[in-house]
């Protein structure tokens, strides 16, 4: 494992026991599984979708809520043409390789650097060196552990390799496959020869209608359905500028050959904001007074390209005005997706925000940094904060002639000084005939700079000579009684722009895996005792109700409870197994339910419960509607444990584990 | 329109202007309509999706919440194996023909059913008949107005015709070409002979995997995902039955030409129960008694037969001990199918619960009921609740040999008499050699009877002969030292059965759009003045904050108010716009906000703000605490407006309208 982590409280990290903790309460399962299963396809059971909805409800609060923004629910089928024009039929793939002999496929990048730096630790095992896991590249997500062979090696080929792997994300399949053939990369397993790395395109295609006649992907991202609703959106915002839409819902990839669970998948739900801004605004952001003192962990290129995978953390408003950020609306968004993860119970010590590599950008990206979580896979990309400048609008404006634009009554009117050609319409018919429109055009395209040349040749010489392409050798000659050009004063009261996105996109899937990991932990006196101590708003479950046993006297009290807690919208379940009540709570510790009530004789008695709860196993004792009432603090977050703990009568009677 | 609509105020309802409606407020949008849009599919713009995030919160809340079911989100993508063995690839279609001319597609049920229909009100209108609009067939979901020619026909033929369009569900696509060919059925608009009916299958078909090795399909249903998980789940639930599971998510049916705008689309939003059951325990449910008064308008086959579009409501315990609905758990769920409806706002005399007729019923069910919304396109099926037998769990429990079955210890162990097959296996393989596998296999599966009868063979003639497909001639011999067969009692512990499946299946965007027309209504004094009267909980916003201008001074009062709203988890808008107040108070209603708090100067003077209410358009006079207090109670449903006004006190300083 690239990092040797530990848990809450301090015990080794064993993603083995986790990964079975989490299959056997069902937070995930493969999907298909009695098919055989697919891989990069999982299905989440109660407990998986359970905290799904919490976090989407926490997001839609923090964000769609807190900043009015105007959630849309687009179509995941997308025709050709659209991602066409977007870039994504072009650029979305990956380069892979095919092992004839196998069939087997392999992600080219991936292979490359999987082989070199297995052969980079042999050569250091061969020199008896330490493996040094602090100064890998921050970018590198993921390890697979390979059986890694002592060669020693060329102190110029180790510089050589280092080089390549420096500079992973930047190969085309060509070079690539250069590469593959120098440093003899093959299949690991059997040794045999791969063809050389082709595109593949990551989108699934479909089509739609019954006689096929629309060629359509799965989407690959929310956005695009945004982008292209973005003048509805601009007039139901009342052409109000800057605003913000967002989706929820899911995306699709095709990914070549998908591993590391729940982190790498072909289908995925993302949470998407499209924040749209003038770019002459300088990306000013109303509310960035209110996150100025948000300090964050910033990897910038610069820190990267050093070599340093940690820096010490910054208030965001130093790091905008010291140009760290590009921006405030960038700065603002980073402070409040920190806020955003620790909401969620995110180690605040496993946060950071990197800057994307010049190199490593998608196609449509000017800037981009992104918020990694740390976890036993490494690293793990968990949200991107992209400028896409503007981009999206722009080449959807030019192939529909939509106008996807902001068009503003300015305060000042624009006074233009501007050279203007006006041609004699009636003259330009009968002389150019059929190449009107062309020559039309031509002058129509003049450079001011041109113009002002141009209308001194009119001056001088009584004509002027312009390049008209397909027309004629390529040179028009206009007489001075078909044009004149001058210098005259314009005036614009409307302003009309593109506005730039800033896209904050969140990876579901990810995010909740990595919250997982960074709340489970085994109690001390017994590491078989998994726990997982989700904060009470996003723990799946948030009440275990356990009658002693199944004496039928209890459950009249048990359906009221729960009826109660039904009622003021708090999920429970009730747990009425033969397992002991010690039992019953450990099972439930794993699913991360942070508060249960026993039910037992002296409750049929006096209506009085005990409640416990999960991180310190403690208990108190109350009746019906304070034990309700304490509950409903805890999950609103109006109280914690300890408030309760020295308000409430403390209960020890009763040895329940 | 097959049905004329008047509105919550008795107005004639017009669906022109409330579609007009929707689009210009973004309710919803064709999608990708600057490419040219494409049929069936739909964005929702921010009220849409609103209105469908607390449609399914209520849902959630209503039946997963409540009954504990246990909620999964299972893949989109599906392999093609588990469609051909749940009957989808091979079932999942419809008829279509091509007019090879134009290349135009039609669905041929839908062609045949329109054009005979169109003939038999032409033939109305020839003999001067009131067209009887509501002696119509209750299947009939809408209707194309089409230009009708008045033709006079046949009495015998006008039987003939009625007697094909009562059966219209019924035929194969053989059936319908004949149809076709005998009534002279073309392409309505050019009169072109069509091609003969081919089926086409509804799935979106796709690959996974970079060798697009895996053919797959985007789901129809979220149903199978349920079904496939149905042992872990099992297992989850700690082995106790009944229990159901639950899922939100889109499904895809690529309709061969859809229209109806929200109602037939491509890619839609399902919610959909799984209720697991034993088939032996009557379908009781333990929660019966909670919805047993319950009055529900129930069209059974019987009645449809009668000719019936319309019968009394009936208390829906007196339906299921008449035997009308089946068994308590679909009564159950009809029952609470009609609350949530209810609860959404739909109108309680345009609801009714439909049975299938025994022909109309998908491949894999054995009863269904339909609750039907009534909207101008007729009775609309908006939740389909069907009894899905064993059938799923046992065809895929073949297919993968997965245990897909219920084992409960019994309480009685069950004694069996029955005749029992010794095989003495040391001579068994030398006598059949390669055959052994089958013979045996053969006869294991001899019935009691056979047995019973092959026992005297035995006795009298030393041996028996027994079918064996595939060896020899197919008959075998079996000596008496190979085999003995004996009457034995044998005690069975443990019970193992395949669940029954109850299936309530809602379509979320057939719901939202009928929702909006029950609740939309013109102002008596002014047509063009729309409301939609959402209840608060399902209003996509719920207050409206209107400064009285954009004087700065009324700034941080907005603000102020918005962040408290925000907090308590109440959605707002601002309206600062330069429109009067009562215009932006229209605009609001046209969205179906409940309520609006106007900041006006005497706000910035004393902190006391009016709050109307958006269906009396009647206001109250308080401070900020009383007026987000009345807010909360009114979102709630702790208080009603009539409530809140006789307690705070009437404003009538201000005309805003």
């Amino acid at each position: 494992m690239a990092h040797p982590m530990t848990t809450k409280n301090g015990q080794p990290f064993d993603r083995a026991s986790l990964e079975s903790l989490m299959r056997r309460r069902l937070f995930y399962t493969p999907a298909f599984e009695i098919y055989g299963g697919v891989s990069g396809l999982y299905d989440l059971g109660p407990p998986g979708c359970g905290l799904q909805s919490n976090i989407i409800e926490i997001w839609r609060k923090h964000f769609v809520l807190k900043e009015n923004m105007l959630e849309v629910d687009c179509t995941m089928l997308t025709p050709y043409e659209v991602l066409k024009t977007s870039g994504h039929v072009d650029k979305f793939s990956d380069w892979m390789c095919k092992d004839p002999k196998t069939g087997e496929i392999f992600r080219a990048d991936h292979l490359v650097e999987e082989v070199l730096e297995s052969r980079l630790k042999g050569n250091k095992e061969a020199r008896g060196q330490k493996q040094d896991e602090e100064k890998e590249d921050p970018k590198k997500k993921k390890k697979k552990v390979k059986t890694i062979q002592a060669i020693k090696m060329d102190d110029a080929l180790v510089q050589e390799y280092e080089e390549v792997l420096a500079k992973i994300d930047n190969y085309s399949g060509e070079e690539l496959g250069l590469l593959m053939k120098k440093y003899e990369i093959k299949n690991p397993a059997t040794g045999s020869e791969l063809e050389p790395p082709v595109a593949f395109n990551l989108m699934f295609g479909t089509s739609i209608g019954p006689s096929s006649n629309l060629p359509a992907f799965l989407r690959p991202e929310t956005a695009q359905g945004q982008f292209l609703n973005f003048q509805k959106l601009l007039e139901f915002n009342q052409q109000s500028m800057p605003f913000a839409s967002a989706s929820i819902g899911k995306s699709f990839r095709n990914e070549i050959s998908p591993r590391s669970g729940l982190l790498r998948v072909r289908e995925f739900l993302m949470a998407e904001i499209e924040h749209f801004v003038d770019p002459e605004s300088g990306k000013k952001h109303p509310r960035f007074e209110d996150v100025k003192d948000v300090e964050l962990e910033l990897l910038n290129r610069s820190v990267q390209l050093a070599g340093k995978t940690h820096v010490e953390t910054t208030p965001i408003s130093k790091a905008v005005s010291e140009g760290i950020v590009d921006n405030e609306t960038l700065g603002y968004f980073l402070a409040r997706i920190q806020q955003f993860l620790l909401k969620l119970g995110a180690d605040p010590t496993k946060i950071r925000f990197r800057q994307h590599m010049k190199n490593e950008m998608a196609h449509y990206a000017t800037d981009c940094w992104d918020a990694e979580l740390l976890t036993s896979y490494g690293w793990i990309e968990c949200v991107g904060c992209a400028d896409r400048s503007a981009y999206d609008l722009t080449v959807h404006a030019k192939r529909t002639n939509a106008p996807l634009v902001v068009r503003e009554v300015r305060k000042e009117p624009l006074r233009i000084e501007e050279w203007q050609c006006d041609i004699d319409k009636k003259r330009f018919g009968p002389r150019f005939k059929k190449d009107g429109k062309a020559v039309e055009a031509a002058v129509e395209a003049l450079t001011q700079d041109l113009r002002e040349k141009l209308s001194m040749d009119l001056k001088n010489e009584g004509k002027i000579v312009i390049d008209v392409e397909g027309v004629g050798d390529g040179k028009v000659e206009i007489d001075k009684e078909l044009i004149a050009i001058e210098k005259r004063t314009r005036i614009e009261n409307t302003r009309e722009y593109t506005p730039n996105v800033i896209e904050p996109s969140f990876g579901i899937g990810r995010i909740l895996y990595s919250i997982v990991e960074h709340n489970y932990w085994t109690r001390a006196e017994d590491e078989a005792r998994g726990v997982i101590s989700f904060p009470p708003a996003v723990a799946p479950t948030k009440v275990l109700l356990v009658p002693l046993s199944t004496h039928p006297d209890f459950r009249p009290l048990v359906r009221r409870l729960g009826d109660k807690l039904t009622h003021v919208g708090v999920s429970y379940r009730v747990d009425d197994s033969n397992a002991s009540i010690g039992k019953r709570y450990s099972r439930n510790d794993e699913l991360g339910t942070p508060f249960g009530i026993t039910v037992d004789f002296q409750s049929v008695k006096d209506n009085t419960f005990t409640l416990r709860d999960r991180d310190t196993t403690r208990q108190v004792r109350a009746n019906e509607e304070e034990v309700c009432e304490a509950i409903m603090n805890l999950v609103e977050g109006k109280e914690t444990w300890d408030d309760v703990a020295k308000r409430l009568p403390i209960f020890e009677g009763q040895e329940v584990d």
